[in-house]
């Protein structure tokens, strides 16, 4: 009845990612760029045109040939006629065929159809060529690219109007427990509001993907049973709650009658009683229902799993030194909570080892893993922290 | 004719932001809750209840009065009458009346209405008790917080179903220039395809602002007047192109004329030709038209105005070592892109002084920032990075 070999997070995760499917063409949609901001990219784009796709002039000033110009100075300017030696342009604009620099106004001065030009200019000088940014062929951004604001402004650039995304994973949350009420309803001892599906689904909405919550499911075989039979039309499916080894948890034989277990127990903390499965080709990860248990096997579970679905690789991570020590169980990864100063780079870990204690999430803004062959993190040490 | 007098990045922002008014009481929108995610919070959140409620079971077991284990053992075990001196509860269930600690179930066995209990606890032992995660009365969030997925949970576990927010900033965005064709119209020389107003836009979006692209304004001194007399409907104006001091620069005349200008020329390297000013209330920023210099004065100047509009304070940043030395001008405060290798924490410095260069901007994912009396920073320096 108790947990038994739990797997190690490591462990757990690959199983779960290798049951988790890629999203490939089948899974694309194609959007305007207007539409395309935090979508993952599903191909890679090239550029059809140079960036600038014409040689500019980089000042406002006169286009000239640079030979003509060599010996100006402000003592002796060179004297070039309007038109044929010397042209004005604009910034931005193309230079004129057979001019080779742009001479600054500042540096000239224009009189009767003449252009006295007081500074020597080299080949190129204040021309941006053409091809200068990017050239045709070029690639602008790559598959399980996370559509940001500096990507569209390049494909803008080159002339793109539509590219293709992957569609948000489709992902059915599903809170579970005799325990939970609804919010409005009236709280008896015994009874909480239920906070995880909220939470999940908005982390899911952070990561990218499109959730759905269902109604509060009660630890009831029947119930949870024929809700799960629903696994085939999403990505996944998550469950909250009922995961550990009291007699109303229903999770774990649910999913080993109707489908696959991959793991029970992972030797997470807080996170231990986190089980996945697969059920028909659908990977069910299901988290505890204690709050901050439930996001520590979030981050370190789900989060992977959705960004597999989406091709997104690289994770922003930094390092901060720890205020205080901190002790985790041998053989268990610690999930450790932190508030870090970001003038001092002080990382201060946020109490409370209760795996029921959501308020130390909220005071939290960043997270250190602490592996499971450590005992201490010593006050003064440099860890590697990630934002929450 | 040309710039002179450049202000300081910090002067100028704090010109700005004094005329920038922080949104209040007439700002504010309800919304439920599964709306909040990603709002800024209007108003200070206290709990109306503990949370927890009740006093709960933290394990599934027997709730008991403590004092009667005090002497159980493995072998001597303390024998409990079922009901009067021992009750079943189930983790989270709330512990009954006169019980003051739960023996875990493994430490027990139950047979005949009675359970041997096998291990002694302390009192409190295996109990949560009410108000341990916050009391009633204690603060769950504060005006200013961007509301994130556990705020919400924690929100909805003491039972709160709507909040106020802080209205999304209207920020009205006006590409200028005659040399900006929209998407799929033909490209000819001396013609570039318009790409700040989608990206300026998108940051907007991603700083919690709600922003509308006007259609491309050539420059015409009538065209950009007639635009911007629509400022007042907005929270903020931003401009982007036109702010040099060429022929076809319009946007300073014009905003001399009609308005206050605040400056007109800022010391930061790329962003130069940045402007601002006041409309009738409204502020108006002029960002330059090359690109990577628009993202520099953004960053700096325009996202500290949404941010002061919505009371959003802290930023993240934190520590990387440059690859490569990074020059700055003197006098001027130096935007720096930098890829950041988060394996390593090696910033890599992203080429290019060129103010046009896009693709320098899409292969950073940090910047740092060199003070104007700073000239060189050395490779193998720690620089403070923040996120792109």
């Amino acid at each position: 009845m108790l947990f038994t070999n739990l797997m190690s997070v490591d462990e757990a995760r690959e199983r779960l990612l290798s049951r988790v499917r890629q999203f490939g063409r089948d899974d694309v949609e194609s959007v305007p760029l207007e539409l395309a901001h935090g979508r993952v990219l599903a191909e890679d784009i090239s550029s059809e045109i140079d960036i600038p796709h014409y040689s500019r002039a980089a000042m406002d000033g006169y286009a000239v040939r640079s030979a003509d110009v060599s010996g100006a100075s402000r003592t002796n300017p060179v004297i070039l006629r309007l038109g044929e030696q010397a042209r004005w342009v604009h910034t931005g604009d193309a230079v004129p065929e057979g001019f080779d620099a742009v001479v600054k106004v500042e540096d000239t001065e224009e009189f009767d159809g003449l252009v006295a030009v007081y500074k020597p200019v080299r080949k190129y000088e204040n021309i941006g060529l053409a091809g200068e940014d990017l050239r045709a062929g070029d690639r602008i951004a790559e598959k399980g690219t996370l559509l940001r604001a500096h990507h569209l402004a390049l494909l803008r650039s080159a002339g793109v109007e539509e590219v293709e995304v992957f569609r948000r994973p489709r992902v059915l949350v599903i809170p579970t427990g005799d325990e939970l009420v609804r919010p409005g309803e009236r709280l008896v001892p015994g009874k909480v509001y239920e906070s995880n599906g909220i939470m999940i689904s908005s982390y899911l909405k952070e990561w990218g993907a499109s959730p759905e919550v269902t109604d509060i499911v009660p630890d009831s075989r029947d119930e949870l049973e024929s809700i799960l039979n629903l696994a085939d039309s999403y990505d996944l499916v998550v469950t909250t709650g009922g995961t550990s080894v009291g007699k109303r948890d229903i999770i774990y034989p649910v999913l080993g009658d109707i489908g696959e277990v991959l793991f029970r127990g992972i030797s997470l903390r807080p996170g231990k009683p986190t089980v996945g499965a697969v059920v028909g080709s659908t990977p069910v990860l299901a988290l505890p229902g204690f709050p901050a248990a439930c996001v520590a096997s979030a981050y370190l579970l789900l989060r992977p799993a959705i960004r597999r679905m989406l091709h997104v690789n690289g994770d922003v991570s930094f390092f901060a030194k720890l205020s205080d020590s901190v002790y985790s169980k041998p053989g268990f990864t610690s999930f450790v909570r932190l508030s870090v100063d970001f003038e001092t780079m002080l990382a201060r870990p946020v109490s409370s080892y209760g795996s029921g204690i959501l308020s130390s999430i909220t005071k939290a803004n960043c997270y250190t893993i602490i592996d499971e062959n450590t005992e201490v993190v010593e006050a003064g040490e440099m860890v590697r922290v990630y934002p929450l």
